[in-house]
């Protein structure tokens, strides 16, 4: 029973609706009352009934029955794994990518994008047993190697000692006692030592009686000739244990595995918003503050105080301290880790885009002040220039693309867009600055993919209305980047936007309005926002959108045309970063982002920089092969290229000037 | 004339006695006045007459009249350079060391040890240009290399790069085009960078318009086949100048000697006291005080303040700054680099007295705070063990021992006597602690020798009176190392102690009495101290000084004794520290301290240690064989040694138990 009064004549937010309905509908113009009605979703064979709002989505419905459907897509109806059959009722299919006809016919639908809008009977499918995968940014993502894990192939070691105490008549000085230990039982020559590990080597080999362990890195990262180096001494055996960290600087968001290096397993996982975001939401205005002031040591204390209260909850939750982690490998693009390091980026944004290194020198973590082991090596991965970095290389490294004959596409859509193509014989590289128009920044009403954006949305063909789904179900605040492409690919298929994205001024809808801005069309009214304003699209908001996705597409086309093929040649695209996992293809096709290929052409690796800064934590063959893809890779500058700018013009059309490129894309009449 | 009104009765200072008049004379009993006449001294054959209180030292006389006299020894009588004749008048020798019978029937005399008791004739002899030789400790002395400077066997370079600009057509980043450059023009490779150089680079390429002069350090020091290191990058080109400084950490004083690389001479030099002091007098203390609570880095802050200040004040004196110092070379005793480097020195202390490291890891100054470039390494000179470090290794090679036939028995005498005997073959050391009674402590009236410490005694074998030279001529407060061996002596051989040490009650002068602490004798009245108190040596001083002694000719003859040799068999005596340069041979003899050997065989040699980093600084050869030094020494444990204990025993006596091994040695009836 609907209790909830809303304002009359306008979208709401049905408070009464359970948290399970994430959807909210209109109350057409009934004042003093909800119209939402209730409608019974039946479950078979499990034989559950529950009642939900009309319009709720049929996997929300499940999860309201304890039916666990299998949706790794995280509801985006990518995957077709919620594959359910309509037995009976009235339903809405939203999208049924992914379902051929014939399924289509036989009453499949996918619970994720099929809402109930009477009372229904689904059957649902026998599934393999339910996972517990949560998209990433919510909960941990299982990770597997593709290889199997070997000890000896990354450079920490324990190692127990046991020595003669000293005497009168042996007054050899601990370190020299230590080393030749090292030698004689472990063949170690030319062992290093900190001064602050050296500072503590008297009392713990006095309080452990001679017996201690040694927590010993072979080699420096990148250099597997360097001399050993004690990283820690431990009093007695202590030898249950090893811990390391892979860690990815977002521009936006930050991760840390924290990695069992006795299994090779990633065991915590935690993420957050890089704290940098309050300094500029994008590279360029980052590189613009860090320059002014003390602002390069403010960045850099930002992202620290992110990474550091990520691994101190990752030590925390597996009730260990900080100071047991004994390596971190770093993967970011190159600003990112400038900052990090402490390096001024100023030139990477400066006529001809020179980084400072794009192979960082190994440090240690007391350097740069990061709350693990002090003496713990930290190994950022090498990237090839200004905007290709460490988190490309490590993409291609993880993703696998540097080791099929298939001729693959690698694009990481986060702020630039970073395009790497080839195979296991050659690589190419681009970077496209496609703006910070999918990170939600240069749109009037857009904002991060965070709660209450707008994540996905559906345009009626007739009317032109709109409904939307908001992430976490909060009343609308904004639009996030897969929520703007699902809006522009729905504008333009129902024919609010022609080609060129100018918004139709002709059509009979109040939701078009010339506003602030230039024409605008509004997609959630003052009174259900949750900012007490129209929540609208501009003129001006879908250039920028047109111009980021044609940067994307443009990158992707001048790269194939640049080794003499076209993207029609390319076997696989491969998209990394989290952003990239939410991109519903459809849309993203439709706008012209992406190319037109089958769906099952198109990879969703999630963050394959992460990814790869675990591989190279416990792989040293993986963190050669970084180095080695960095050296194979050539770098297309794009602002040295004229064919660029003849490719992102075409790319400026929805979908794109040749419509040929585009077969799969129909609009409406 | 006198004007001065003194007590009645008492020895008291004279304050219109000229500055160069350091001698205070006893006013016998004449109330109202100054009892002291002034006598005339001429000196021919400049043919000048000065007016001095009766008393005064001739060299001091020399000094009022202008006449340069050579005093290398700094007035010790023991050089032998000030030597004068005395024409006509009355004179007192109270030393007539390095003179012969004929030579004092000729009427020649030590100026230093010589009084004017009349009206006197003085010749000068012929001299040698006098060179503003000043003893260490007031002013730089003038440090000779023993061997041909060569830049290229020390491992700072300045190199000048001259890199292509990046364009969008070559966008290498900047540390790469370094590298590439270093590589090419100077055959470098594996070059190393640290985070904060890298920080600077870009700026640096950028303001010297590609042209730069990078500041590289080949090898660290002890381990030459390092790869290099970029210390520094300056922009343009910047060759004119190139600083190291050698620094000698001593529990006492702290010396720095800026250097000059591109010529390999000492250009400046500080000293001061070891902030430390306040913590304790001697090692133990030091160590004790580091144990507790944050005792360790108090202690560091404090030696690093010292050498902070001393750093500070060579480089503004050159008019550079500290950061153009790129290299630091440092000797001390175990303790001291313990302390300096921030390692606990507890089991230094504890048997069987082991050090953290005899050979410290080299380390960058900002590691610790040092104040010279941050990333400039510091190197510390190794040692062999607790109580036989860096500043004796390096003393040992600065003094030449290592590479001569002759039997030679080194000696440091601080705090603790640190002693080596051998050739360029073989070298044994121990160490005694003699305690810190040389040092001024542990000895009721004692005090370091500083303004207004008594530094040389003679007492009137008739009437037990005594005359004193205080420091820089001010009222006393009390008696330092030399003062107090020098007072020791002439209470033995005066027969105010016996050979046991025992003070004679039986003479009659009112200066033995019973006091607090037993048996004392006064040297100064109250109403002529500083203090306002009597300053006397008691029977405890006595003791403590005999313990002092004794360990320290116990060593001496250990040494010899455990390779199966004699004093008898060594050929020199080189004595090191600057204590050792205060010593009166002759008076140490006397008392036993040193072996009785002609004083041509005794070398004093100043600062042996701080000239050995010197030596380490400039030439990477001699930095090897400061280690190999310390790899071919055999160190002989006392505490584990039953015969230093009997060689002890018989020299807790004065001279010695065996007067045969003090021929010279004459005492009062």
């Amino acid at each position: 029973m609907c209790i909830c009064v809303p304002d009359a004549g306008v979208r709401h937010l049905c408070t009464c609706a359970p948290r399970t309905a994430r959807r909210y509908f209109r109350n057409r113009g009934q004042p003093g009352g909800c119209a939402i009605s209730t409608v019974t979703v039946h479950f078979k064979p499990a034989d559950v009934r529950v009642e939900v709002p009309a319009g709720t989505l049929l996997s929300d419905a499940a999860t309201q029955a304890g039916i666990g459907l299998q949706i790794p897509c995280g509801g985006q109806g990518r995957c077709g794994r919620c594959v359910v059959v309509v037995e009976s009722g009235a339903v809405r299919r939203h999208s049924t990518h992914r379902l051929s006809a014939e399924d289509v016919a036989a009453g499949y639908v996918l619970a994720c994008q099929t809402t109930a809008e009477g009372d229904v009977v689904v059957t649902v499918p026998p599934q393999e047993k339910i996972e517990r995968r949560i998209t990433e940014g919510k909960r941990a993502v299982t990770v597997e190697l593709p290889f199997t894990y070997n000890f000896h192939d990354q450079p920490l070691r324990k190692l127990v000692v046991n020595l003669a105490p000293p005497s009168l008549q042996e007054q050899t000085d601990d370190w020299s006692r230590l080393k030749r230990e090292l030698s004689q039982r472990y063949g170690l020559e030319d062992v290093r030592i900190s001064l602050s590990v050296l500072a503590k080597l008297g009392t713990v080999l006095r309080d452990g009686a001679w017996h201690a362990t040694v927590v010993i890195e072979l080699g420096t990262s990148g250099q597997s000739d360097a001399p050993p180096r004690i990283i820690d001494i431990l009093p007695g055996e202590q030898m249950e244990s090893l811990w390391g960290v892979a860690i990815d600087i977002g521009t936006t968001s930050n991760v840390v595995w924290l990695v069992d290096l006795v299994g090779g397993r990633v065991i915590k996982q935690a993420i957050d918003y890089n704290g940098q975001i309050a300094r500029g939401e994008d590279v360029i205005s980052r590189i613009i503050y860090a320059s002014k002031g003390d602002g390069l040591r403010e960045l850099q204390s930002l992202v620290l105080a992110t990474l550091n209260r990520l691994l101190g909850q990752v030590a925390s939750e597996q009730g260990i301290s900080t100071a047991a982690i004994y390596r971190a490998v770093v993967a970011g693009n190159s600003t990112m880790i400038h900052l990090f390091a402490g390096l001024p980026p100023d030139s990477i944004r400066l006529m001809p885009f020179i980084t400072a290194a794009n192979e960082i020198p190994p440090f240690t973590a007391k350097e740069i002040g990061l709350d693990i082991n002090a003496e713990a090596s930290v190994d950022c991965l090498p990237g090839i220039g200004s905007y290709v970095g460490g988190d490309i290389t490590s993409g291609v490294v993880s993703s696998g693309m540097c080791g099929t004959d298939a001729l693959t596409l690698f694009g990481d859509i986060r702020t630039n867009g970073e395009m790497v193509l080839g195979d296991c014989t050659w690589l190419i590289a681009c970077a496209c600055s496609a703006g910070p128009a999918f990170e939600g920044a240069g749109v009037v009403h857009g904002m991060r993919a965070t709660a209450g954006a707008i994540e996905e949305a559906w345009i009626n063909r007739e009317d032109h209305e709109v409904q939307y789904r908001v992430i976490d179900g909060e009343r609308p605040r904004g639009l996030c980047g897969s929520g703007l492409i699902s809006l522009l690919a729905e504008m333009f298929t129902s024919g609010v936007v022609d080609k060129s994205g100018n918004i139709n001024l002709s059509l009979s809808t109040d939701r078009i309005r010339m506003g602030d801005h230039g024409a605008e069309y509004v997609i959630a009214w003052a009174s259900e926002s949750a900012t007490g304003q129209d929540i609208a699209i501009t003129a001006v908001d879908i250039d920028n959108l047109m111009r980021a996705k044609a940067a994307i597409y443009a990158g992707f086309a001048v790269l194939a045309r640049s080794v003499g093929l076209t993207l029609a040649d390319v076997d696989q695209v491969y998209i990394g970063g989290a952003f990239g996992q939410y991109i519903n293809v459809e849309r993203a096709i439709q706008i012209g982002m992406l190319p037109d290929m089958p769906y099952d052409q198109f990879v969703f690796m999630g963050n394959t920089s992460v990814r790869g800064a675990y591989f190279a934590l416990v792989s040293d063959e993986m963190r050669k092969r970084v180095t080695d893809v960095g050296r194979m890779m050539t770098y297309l500058e794009l602002s040295a290229d004229n064919s660029f700018f003849e490719e992102f013009n075409a790319a400026m059309f929805l979908p794109h000037t040749d419509v040929d490129l585009f077969p799969s894309v129909h609009v409406a009449p």
